[in-house]
């Protein structure tokens, strides 16, 4: 079935529009996340709300409700794990805000900016607390293994959002450590959606381990493309300027495979790193990076994970049409023109 | 049993040495503790280590072992247990001393002050997803149970905090207000310790609801003893000058009592809280509450909870030992010069 996947590294232009498949779990999973958010103290609905009203495109809870499926079960018993992704996700989202110091989500005030520092701390603190609530509610036995898997790939999380920090303070950063951190900040959270879900559609060890590795690999496509697009997004979509994650001085995998390549180009960006550097500059590293071949190198890692991911979908049995928006998710998450 | 218990209200000086019972559980979770935060983020060792380096004395992990064995249980059985509640107590603090801008814990600088904010909120997290990882790692099918009970704890402690960020906007709260306040923000965690302590010991519902009832009761007396503390507290044992929580405007049971009242104290209390009052105005206030028998009705509301709470623990059988120990531990965490 991989053969109905856009042949990566092409350059053809890969599908945008939301799959049906994220659509239909939005519409299931958006009431419960609804409800679960009742249960917060009255004094978080607001600021929680507001978040959350920024909208998403629910791609954890999409991939919970399609794991289940694929394993032979309903979308509806894996609900419960596909808020609790959200929850996590979101969590993640409102102190990473903080951390980060960005006023601006989707163009409307985040949490702390509209609210207070402390609100959105604690906000972020109770919606952590729901998921693991809502997921232990959840009216099966796999639970358990759920609730574990979501602490797990949370820690990691939280791994990868505290190197990322660390890197911050560095002059350089290998590729591999930057392929650990993004495996851990953004791998670990759509693993376990995948896997949760699978387990709550009442998976075999093999089949969720399966899902769960499409998952991690389809995590780290995503940021791989994501980091593509902090240096040559279209400054029309993106709305930031041309190298914005230069310009912020991220150290994210177009950083790490130059400065991994050493010689003039790795030299030029330890020196634009370590002074503020102006918009020209960026350009002209842009330039020279893309000139590198650095570019492509990102796209062949992304590419490389998404091929990974959709190559774990194979090792298992699975229904047809889940498997099938399965390819459809990995697509739309890696899509260039996002 | 309960005529073991220094009167209330007596005025007699309460026993402030650590109980051995708590002394004991330190050196039984302190080793867990760390053999757990060695599970995080090699880059979150030093701030959590710092963090957990200002001592604490285990009040909370004590009563988790204290219970397991006071339901007949061994206090091994409930480590995972007493861990989890610890991690859950101090990931509070890391996110708190930032929320309250508070620079210095224990005498020693806070992981924000020290680390910077972004690693105290990371850390924090890290602390509260390691709870439920060590408690879902329990060699028993109690964890499930007990993983539940921690995080309804965890969120009713959130809301207990975030209620407490709403009062500071308020020129007014209820006496009732203040103690849901109160029993979320710190009845809440004590209670749970003490319920998962019992069912980690192998406790029928019964035994953990009474468990857990005396910990909720514990932890309402605790805070209002802090509360009075927070007024009337000795400047040379609490560091801090007469009338401490007035000069923060903070609205602790004093001044909800006094607004309660009505009269002409309500209205000095609402005018000092629209300004800046300075020491001579808070050392007057602090007279006039100490007049109109505020401080004693404090003091009254510690007593009558301490009393409920060792009420909860005659109404189940309970091993002597233990059962003693629990008499111990209250009567230390609610003495009035500590």
């Amino acid at each position: 079935m991989t053969t109905s996947l856009a042949q990566p590294g092409t350059g053809r232009t890969p599908p945008t529009q939301v799959p049906d498949a994220l659509a239909r779990a939005s519409s299931l999973v958006v009431p419960a996340l609804d409800a679960a958010v009742e249960r917060l103290d009255p004094s978080l609905h607001e600021p929680v709300r507001h978040h959350l009203a920024g909208g998403g495109k629910h791609v954890r809870a999409g991939l919970a409700l399609i794991a289940a499926a694929a394993v032979g079960g309903t979308e509806g018993a894996a609900v419960p794990g596909a808020v609790a992704v959200e929850l996590v996700h979101n969590y993640s989202l409102l102190h990473d805000d903080i951390i980060d110091g960005d006023r601006e989500r989707r163009h409307r005030p985040t949490v702390w900016a509209q609210f207070g520092e402390g609100v959105a701390i604690v906000a972020g603190d109770a919606l952590a607390a729901l998921a693991i609530q809502v997921l232990l509610d959840a009216p099966t036995p796999a639970r358990m293994e759920a609730a574990r898997r979501l602490a797990d790939a949370n820690q990691a999380m939280i791994s990868g959002q505290s190197a990322d920090m660390a890197f911050e303070a560095r002059d350089r950063v290998t590729v591999e450590e930057c392929l650990a951190m993004e495996r851990g900040k953004t791998g670990a959270l759509l693993s376990a959606a995948c896997a949760i879900g699978a387990v709550l559609g009442g998976a075999d060890g093999a089949a969720a381990e399966a899902l769960g590795e499409y998952g991690e690999h389809l995590g780290i496509a995503f940021q791989a493309v994501d980091d593509l697009l902090g240096v040559w997004g279209d400054p029309t979509s993106t709305g930031k300027p041309v190298g914005a994650d230069l310009l912020a001085r991220k150290k994210t995998l177009p950083v790490a495979l130059a400065l991994g390549r050493g010689g003039a180009l790795a030299d030029e960006l330890v020196s634009i790193f370590s002074r503020a550097p102006d918009q020209t500059e960026i350009e002209r590293t842009t330039r020279l990076l893309e000139r590198a071949g650095v570019r492509d190198a990102v796209a062949a890692i992304a590419d490389e994970h998404l091929l990974q991911g959709l190559g774990a979908l194979d090792r298992v049995v699975l229904a047809d049409k889940p498997k099938e928006e399965l390819l459809e998710v990995a697509r739309y998450v890696t899509a260039r023109d996002r």
